[in-house]
């Protein structure tokens, strides 16, 4: 096998070309046999294979810098700079991060998982050189999808005036994790279809040189290519065309689906049914209300897939659904401005990514007091990579001036929440859905969630009351059969439905027969909701705990771990408890 | 006059064309007066009262609908839209916002303050529209400086797609508040330059139809321009040349010093010298290490004139300084990148403005720990208007992992924590520069700030303990006098210094011979800084007091007025106290 020679960029560059091409076959092979394993990103990267050798070939990495945006084909990058362990040998398949990580090896420049980042991080690092009066290549990687994200595009207006050695890959593989959207994508057409010789070139206009290969995934034409342009003095915008999932027949006729997968993607025989989730009840009541309502319109930013929007829904949606691609800033002022003109816009999102758009939310929105719907999805503790956490979601959105934040905690309150925000035309609301299984009472939640910051008593009881938000509640009720089980009487447990304000009047009755509140979120508690219940109480007698996530970028450890470490288990609360009781 | 005449854009209609011109003079030497009274946004208006009145004469406001970016150049629509008390009667200056309110008027569609909003709210509106089936004109007007954000890039994305009418007018002014930044103002002046006929057009790339006018103060061009296109059937860019300032001489000659002006700027005979400031030392300290460093930069994002970096110290500073434009997101990774690759970059950025970054804060820059320094000016409670409240950056910032967000309350401090930041290559350090007059103890600060989150005892006492942050430490002095006048004991005074991170050992200490925390902060409750103190002790018996804003939109409420609200005087701070003394 070639890829056993292969331990350092350097060794690529002793391969014949067709041991190039041998050694493309088995890198494919490695990365499919891997994700089809353990999942991961296996379309992006299937398709940067000989662009990644090609780059390694012609360049000297890390002299020369290659940033990979969003960095979700960077695995091809792994192999070829020592870390090929990870993806042929089984038992170190978790061993390195699915994105660029600095810690792991100094041919990665940044740790990067949100996408669209690149450009402005090249600049930056070709900005130093300058100063620095040192000769490198700066090079950065995009695929055509991350292209629509304003911080791309602010970053290719800056690059354009550089004076000096600036290469930006664009690699088009025509498909963002779904299909493109917006105009942008039309002048890639063209320049695909007339080979780069359209009169009408969006990054000319910005004043960049330019260069188009149609063959991007042959490695001899990209040496030839990248040859051409090493060490040039000035920007240049290498417009290459690739295939997304390049030599895995299922994933090159079905990308969309093959962008990010599951493990056993490639051994599955049928899509079996699987049971109703938050997602699906969400997608369900989207369709029937899409059927009832013209003004109604679901939104996503370029990540369809992940809330279940594939091509057929989105197709029996029409004009019902947009996806706006990679835009989340965009996403939440369109929402806005068509809630203000009286549609009813339900933004769907992960809590990763909404940290994309929190001027939006506070100018565009709330200070407009547009009543929107924004589904907040993933938010919690979990073992993801460290550029995926969906932890912050509430610090950032819970802080704004007029937006109500909720936390369902079961099928009927999220549906009841979700009717109520979509038809009512007082508040900017947000929810953030659920991250456990579909939990059912089988009782119709007729709340008016109207009247804001009205918390439920589930269980009224005494000493010690214990506030558990969202998804945390049934938490809350295992500490609380701790209490009844060990000390005999029965804590009051409270679901506070409301994230964004807290129930006075309630937390005051406390007082009476309580001496201990106990607060528990599944997120970072610095910033979050159960400050300010502790912030309520300092002029008091009662006892509060605080219970969530430490403020640290946690970087795949394991859920269970994290929730010792933050204290969050039944018994480690009641220990807590026991030492102020 | 002519304006007596005007009270809704219905009597625009009813004009010979000699009489629009006349109106426009009318309306420019309001504005001028006005502004001159008062202060505000001078150049900017002048330039566009010709477009709007044309707006106004062809379209049919406010069934048609005109979005005005940012807003900064709405006084002479407000002037026609029945609000011209507010600019011809001084007893009225007061009277309306500086920017597009739709609290005061049905003509006004969003409340806005911040740049690059205009496209993404107008796809909103356009795409309500097209739901209800409705027709009327929806038209964006954005300035050629607000074109490099992020936001209004990617609403052109999508705009651009509309199957419908979509008018977006491009005011090319030839600047941003100071001059342009980027590849794309080179397309602009090349259109300029051929008339709008250059083959290499921005605008067309995207898919945009586009039509050209030079002449962008002319009444009567404008007005047969807009009828051309009024009801087209697809999105359109119209791209007209207007001179900001114009009309008053002192304003087209030194447009960016007449962009936004204080009052009394027409009756100054000569730049008195002013004392020095926080801004001035700041400047000093920049020009002092772009000398002897060359791996030093400073960034601003399209608002240079804000921290005092004139046209004379941008050349001086020469390639260590770069304004990315407004481009605040790219900045900050920019900055981030910088600082990896060895150089050492402040990132200048408005409280307010600094919230269009969240996700370059955390993803960019501090999961990557990159050591640059955020200079965050104008933090605070204040009398601003809704659009420019400068509150929120405390829980924007602090709760971000690995961030060191720093709060000074003297001139020693700041520098002493300028140099460190800039000079350590640990962490990503923001500080939070004192909206107050400069404050110098005379004596230099040696405090090493590696050590993070070590708290500084301005004054060892018993029993209360007020920990006052940043400029409001003297809030914290003045209330201590309060109880050593009443009650004759010496409280301890507590200066923070750090934001990011709390002195356990030291709060821990306090529980020794104090029974109640008093914290004060300069920004908004919620998420802040106050909570993590209330947290901390929250299985204790201290009693602790949180002082700051509330969570609220304020608009131009004095800040006298919000003091007492939030009860920030020493005698309401003292009176809480006695009561649980």
């Amino acid at each position: 096998m070639i890829i056993d020679k292969i331990n350092t960029p350097e060794d690529l560059k002793k391969l014949e070309l067709a041991e190039m091409v041998t050694l493309a076959g088995e890198i494919r092979d490695a990365i499919i046999n891997k994700v089809n394993a353990i999942g991961g990103h296996m379309a992006p990267n299937l398709g940067i294979v000989e662009t990644t050798l090609a780059l390694h070939y012609v360049f000297n990495s890390p002299m020369d810098k290659i940033i990979y945006d969003v960095s979700h084909q960077c695995y091809p990058h792994k192999i070829v700079t020592g870390r090929k362990d990870g993806f042929i040998n089984p038992e170190c398949y978790l061993k390195y991060t699915g994105y660029t990580a600095p810690e792991e090896c100094d041919h990665d420049l940044f740790k990067i998982g949100h996408t669209s980042t690149s450009v402005s991080l090249a600049c930056g690092v070709a900005k130093a050189r300058d100063l620095k009066n040192e000769k490198s290549n700066v090079i950065a990687l995009i695929g055509d999808g991350s292209l629509s994200g304003g911080e791309a595009l602010e970053g290719l207006n800056n690059a354009s005036t550089f004076n000096s050695n600036f290469i930006i890959i664009v690699n088009d593989n025509e498909m963002s994790i779904a299909e493109n959207h917006g105009g942008l994508y039309s002048n890639l057409k063209l320049l695909r279809e007339t080979n780069g010789e359209a009169k009408s070139n969006f990054f000319k206009t910005l004043g960049f040189d330019y260069c188009f290969l149609k063959e991007g995934n042959d490695i001899q034409k990209l040496i030839e290519l990248f040859q051409k342009i090493k060490n040039i003095d000035h920007p240049i915008i290498v417009h290459i065309c690739t295939q997304k999932g390049c030599g895995l027949k299922q994933a090159e006729e079905n990308k969309e689906t093959f962008h990010w997968v599951m493990p056993g993607i490639l051994d599955k025989t049928s899509d079996a049914q699987t049971p109703a989730t938050y997602a699906s009840i969400t997608l369900d009541y989207i369709l029937e209300k899409a059927k009832e309502d013209k003004t109604f319109v679901t939104v996503t930013a370029g990540t369809p897939g992940v809330f279940g929007f594939n091509s057929k829904i989105r197709a029996k949606l029409g004009e019902h659904y947009t996806d706006v691609g990679i835009a989340e800033e965009h996403a939440v002022a369109y929402c806005s401005a068509l809630a203000k003109s009286g549609a009813k816009p339900i933004f769907n999102v992960m809590s990763s990514f909404v940290q994309r758009t929190y001027d939006q939310l506070s100018q565009d929105l709330c200070l407009n007091n547009s009543p929107i719907t924004m589904l907040v999805h993933w938010g919690g503790i979990s073992g993801a990579d460290a550029t995926h956490l969906c932890v912050f979601d509430i610090p950032l959105i819970s802080n704004i001036p007029n937006m109500v934040y909720l936390a369902p905690t079961n099928k009927e309150e999220y549906l009841a929440m979700l009717n109520w925000s979509v038809e009512q035309n007082q508040f900017p609301v947000g929810i953030r859905v659920p991250n456990t299984e579909l939990i059912s009472t089988g009782v119709e939640d007729k709340t008016n969630y109207s009247i804001l910051n009205k918390f439920k008593v589930e269980q009224a009881g005494e000493k010690v009351a214990i506030i558990g938000l969202g998804g945390f509640l049934s938490l809350a009720n295992k500490v609380a059969d701790e209490i009844k089980n060990k000390l005999s009487f029965e804590p009051t447990i409270i679901n506070p439905r409301f994230i964004t304000g807290i129930d006075e009047d309630l937390l005051e009755r406390l007082k009476q027969n309580h001496n201990i509140v106990v607060t528990l979120e599944d997120g970072v508690l610095d910033g979050g909701f159960g400050e300010k219940i502790s912030r309520f109480y300092g002029n008091s007698n009662m006892k509060v705990l605080n219970y969530g996530a430490k403020k640290e970028f946690t970087d795949r450890i394991s859920i269970d771990e994290l929730y010792i470490r933050y204290r969050l288990t039944k018994e480690l609360i009641f220990d807590d408890i026991m030492k102020i009781l």
